[in-house]
């Protein structure tokens, strides 16, 4: 399947160059800009500054005069539209699109991602080529996404759906102590505690029951179990050195 | 439950607006700047530029020295780090810890989400501050989300984990035609064709039956059956003339 993103009409160079970056690091570089203010958008120094590095998705953006020569092989033409459009396709939220799209039987060889100009959206008639109106849910007062925010949304969600990238493995190696390993460590502490004259035996008040709650709750790994006993061993050590 | 945002050591202002405007399109309006680089950062052009309309975000962020003076009230810090740190809290990807953040029989009180500078993202001593590492999946080779569009990111996330917001209803009234309804058409259609002589009824070369599946994957709706018999009327019409 092939996905392309297609800017009508895009004004801000600042905008071309982030979602350069937005596709870039969603892992898509299939940009198209139709009718862009800047003849030399790809160019500019904005476009270069706010692509940050994507400089390969731009060499590769192509620029042309209509719509209908953004869209050779797209199959699929989804226009990204606050306002839904009387006799227009549909308007579904991306999310719940994506996942219908890709159950059928037989998903669409190319997608289309469509974006109008920053003022004014995208126009009537472009809108109702498309098949789908992707409505990105918004503060019902304030629906004024940024478009390089909107591509970025629009392609995350689309990635994701498309099977996502993996997240970097979680790094800290982790085996959880057991109840017997707290328990072990406890004793180890009340002893300290009692060393350097925190707890009272003959009036303990239930700190010993609150500390394993604690403990429980932070659920410490083995590591830390060695940790907190060695804490101990220092504490009755010190303790040990005063009374002398 | 409370949801702030906490930029720290931010240098671009243009980035503290898109943020503004990030959150508000998103329905969150808590932002603290720990230390940004510019003193006067909510009042400078760019910033009031890329917030496009945010200005309420703007008046009420906060700009304060420490990232202490920035956590009051929260509960759960999710740092934002590309990089896992050895000795960090675990790293995850934001939607899967939304899920599991809010499944907790008790969800925290406030949840704050920390963004490092530009250049150099978070601190180690400021990761280890918090109870997860947040990770948004992305491209293995490029990884460089822009400051807004990864708060955008993040900001959409949690806000479609805490319900999110309705996206704006499908406006286009649509029954579906039933069988009979496109039956009714093909067999219009079919003595349309033939009058304008483009179906020989003597060689009909599956012709029916190709529109029929045509239209059963277009599954039009009543209106639609309405327009589509009109043309075969205006066919038929027109064809009669044509015969006089």
């Amino acid at each position: 399947m092939r996905t392309r993103f297609v800017l009508i009409q895009t004004s801000h160079a600042g905008n071309v160059g982030g979602v350069a970056r937005a596709l870039k690091v969603m892992g898509f570089d299939d940009l198209v800009l139709v009718q862009p203010r800047w003849a030399n958008v790809l160019r500019r120094e904005e476009t270069i500054q706010r692509a940050s590095g994507a400089n390969d998705v731009l060499a590769k953006t192509r620029v042309v005069e209509t719509l209908d020569e953004a869209l050779d092989g797209m199959t699929h033409l989804c226009a990204t539209a606050m306002t839904p459009r009387d006799f227009g396709p549909p308007t579904r939220a991306p999310r719940e699109h994506f996942q219908t799209l890709l159950a059928t039987p037989e998903p669409p060889e190319g997608v289309a991602f469509l974006f109008g100009s920053e003022r004014f959206g995208m126009r009537n008639e472009d809108v109702y080529r498309c098949h789908v109106a992707l409505s990105i849910p918004t503060a019902p007062d304030f629906g004024s996404l940024n478009l390089a925010a909107a591509v970025q949304l629009i392609a995350y969600d689309w990635r994701q759906a498309l099977g996502g990238f993996e997240a970097p493995a979680s790094v800290p190696e982790y085996r959880q102590a057991d109840a017997q390993a707290i328990g072990g460590m406890l004793t180890h502490l009340e002893q300290a505690l009692v060393a350097v004259d925190f707890l009272d035996p003959a009036a303990p008040k239930k700190l010993m029951p609150r500390l394993n709650q604690l403990f429980n709750r932070a659920a410490p790994s083995e590591e830390e179990i060695h940790i907190l006993r060695g804490v101990a061993k220092a504490m009755l050590q010190v303790a040990e050195k005063a009374r002398r």
